[in-house]
């Protein structure tokens, strides 16, 4: 395939690379290198071996991390258990808490738009004979409280409703949905791996339980994320073992890779405000743009509350990854839902469950933008992405048969 | 406590480090370190993005990085699912195939010297219903095939038998285990954390089904281990989501630290056998030294079928902690059993299953040796050493009573 190597020899093309997948992975912050580099170097002791001081650097170093992560999501550092990926710390707070109260309640209760590490989660606790519960979204992609409520009638185990969506931007109203669950005494868990360190997460103020977040989402690195539990929770270990992390994770601690994730943790609390304003501009120029020059575009999720920097469409007539493609020629990275699913053609649960057609759905494209893109970006994009389009329709039989009906 | 700080201000003492703690952590080779920064740095994309080049790049250097670390144990590359510890690729093994085997038999078999993670992943199962059966091992920390023959007449589930015990070093007859459950058509896991990159290990040859590897154990990083799954194994996830590794292990890969293991596991290859040859000169010359120059000291595991770095003991009349704490304050790092638990005062379950008494027990002291470690080194830890125990005897009133009776 020509593609494969041509963007890096063209020269101009290498330079010019936009990156509008920041949900997909993001750059490592050069100050959470600088913090990491010593553990990946001349200190690379065991954190559980605190006699010696390799051993105790990094345990300090762990512990000063998780004040940094616990400060990000107003969060006590007992509270913080460091995890491998924001799947992982899913698959802990579903399955764990799921397991710890099976005596309680065999139901566990989820949106249908959770990432795949919690709708699969909740299809392992199925065939341990759960019954598991997928709320419905409305045509933006919210949970409506009332729903929750009457499914809680039943008792639950469990509530998992993610924070927000990273295929669609929607940010649902956990606080609300929290409240609902609290009451009744029912473990609330979100998955925040979308929204902490790009928008203001406090656990107290949300009142959750449990709450998922991952480095690799807010520039730290990859390898390193955290799951809160709060005080009083009680969940079965996914991992057992050792003793880290309070006999909730066992494995040596990536020491290097929490370190950063603490650096990434402190500096995306920083400056919060003004990034988001920035992103927004950028973001609601680059959804204007696409919509005045390209027809029979829709905008998926919802049009308000959405992710600061995420814009995703489904663009008629065409197929998502033919798109992707002829993006990537031009240097531009971007996606088409999922990333752990990009591989699989089928039509995404998300835009299903908010009742987008299959094929509307095809047509799916996600642009999550970052701290470092700029107006030139948005400006490249929304010349190159009509240009795609065209191209694409020109080729494609539906759009042929549209245009003729409508004329 | 003044020791806290007390080695670095010293400034020679800094310089004179001796680790003989391998057991527990190693040290990154500078080689894997520059393998991975291109992968902290610029090339951060996600794996599963394979459209445009950031996300190709990773998938590739993925790719690469599982080519090596099968040829470090003669598998396919195929049978390769990364983790994040050795731990977590234990408790993927266990957890995994009893669980997708558990229609045909609610049993498995352990040894009784296995690491927490395959122990207490073994007692979650009893939770769920299985039968555990822990073999005994001889005073040598060895597995005898008749028990494990006589073990598998009612049938299991799944066999797990380390391959090497961090501990005391020594190493079980895996090949000749494996080939009883093989003729049996159990399933046989293997822990070969402590062995992997350190000796000879292939899968072939042993005839395992499963098989742990971490890379923090051979100089790679921290973050990054390996499950082989041998072909037409079936084992149940322990972290379900999207469609990484397989299908069998969900989470954004940890490419920077798979990249490292990859490079560290080609090093590990290369020269093995004089590497091996210089640490067994090494270990034999700590274990004389020590034999000779303290009295009352037991050599723990097996004297020849053991690690070729390692070296433990238990030395009578004295307290494994007080001791490391004094070996710290003269800048050597060692350990006292397994680093998981070294919080705990309470008496290894290796040593426990070895017959060692708990007040002999109590007295454990774990070198282990590495590729950076030399003859100077060795000589000054039987210069430091013996005084060291001398301290503590003197204020040991067990010892004392003991002196007097031996008079």
């Amino acid at each position: 395939m020509v593609f494969c190597d041509g963007p890096k020899e063209r020269g101009a093309a290498v330079d010019d690379k936009i990156y509008f997948d920041h949900s997909a992975a993001t750059r490592l912050l050069p100050e959470a290198l600088d913090a990491m580099l010593p553990y990946l170097r001349e200190s690379f002791g065991n954190k559980q071996s605190l006699v010696y001081d390799l051993g105790r650097e990094a345990s300090e170093a762990v512990e000063k991390a998780r004040r940094r992560v616990a400060r990000l999501i107003g969060a006590e550092p007992d509270d913080i258990v460091f995890t491998s990926s924001g799947s992982e710390s899913n698959n802990l707070a579903v399955k764990g808490i799921a397991r710890a109260r099976a005596r309680v309640s065999m139901r566990v209760i989820v949106s249908a738009i959770e990432h795949h590490s919690v709708m699969h989660s909740a299809r392992r606790l199925a065939e341990d004979g759960f019954e598991v519960v997928r709320l419905p979204v409305d045509g933006a992609g919210l949970v409506d409280p009332d729903d929750l409520s009457e499914a809680l009638a039943e008792g639950a185990a469990l509530v998992s409703i993610m924070h927000a969506n990273a295929e669609v931007g929607t940010i649902e109203p956990v606080r609300e949905l929290a409240g609902i669950a609290r009451e009744l005494g029912v473990p609330f868990h979100t998955d925040a791996v979308a929204a902490a360190g790009s928008i203001p997460v406090d656990v107290s103020d949300l009142g959750v339980d449990a709450l998922s977040l991952a480095a690799s989402q807010f520039h730290g690195p990859k390898g390193a994320a955290a799951l809160y539990v709060g005080k009083g929770l009680r969940l079965t270990p996914l991992i057992d073992g050792g003793v880290q992390e309070r006999g909730l994770r066992a494995g040596t601690e990536n020491v290097p890779a929490i370190v950063g994730m603490g650096k990434a943790a402190q500096i995306a609390a920083s400056g919060m405000v003004d990034r988001n304003r920035k992103l927004r501009a950028l973001r609601d120029g680059l959804i204007a743009g696409v919509r005045e020059r390209i027809e029979r575009v829709v905008l998926t999720g919802h049009p308000m509350r959405r992710l600061p920097g995420h814009a995703s469409f489904c663009i008629e007539f065409i197929e998502g990854e033919a798109m992707l493609l002829m993006l990537a020629m031009e240097g531009i990275a971007a996606s088409s839902g999922s990333t752990c699913s990009s591989k699989a053609l089928k039509a995404s649960h998300v835009l299903t469950a908010m009742g987008v057609p299959p094929e509307i759905a095809q047509g799916s494209l996600v642009m999550s933008l970052g701290r470092d893109n700029t107006e030139k970006e948005v400006a490249r994009v929304l010349d190159v992405l009509p240009r795609v389009v065209a191209g694409l329709r020109e080729i494609s039989p539906l759009y042929a048969k549209w245009r003729k009906e409508a004329v």
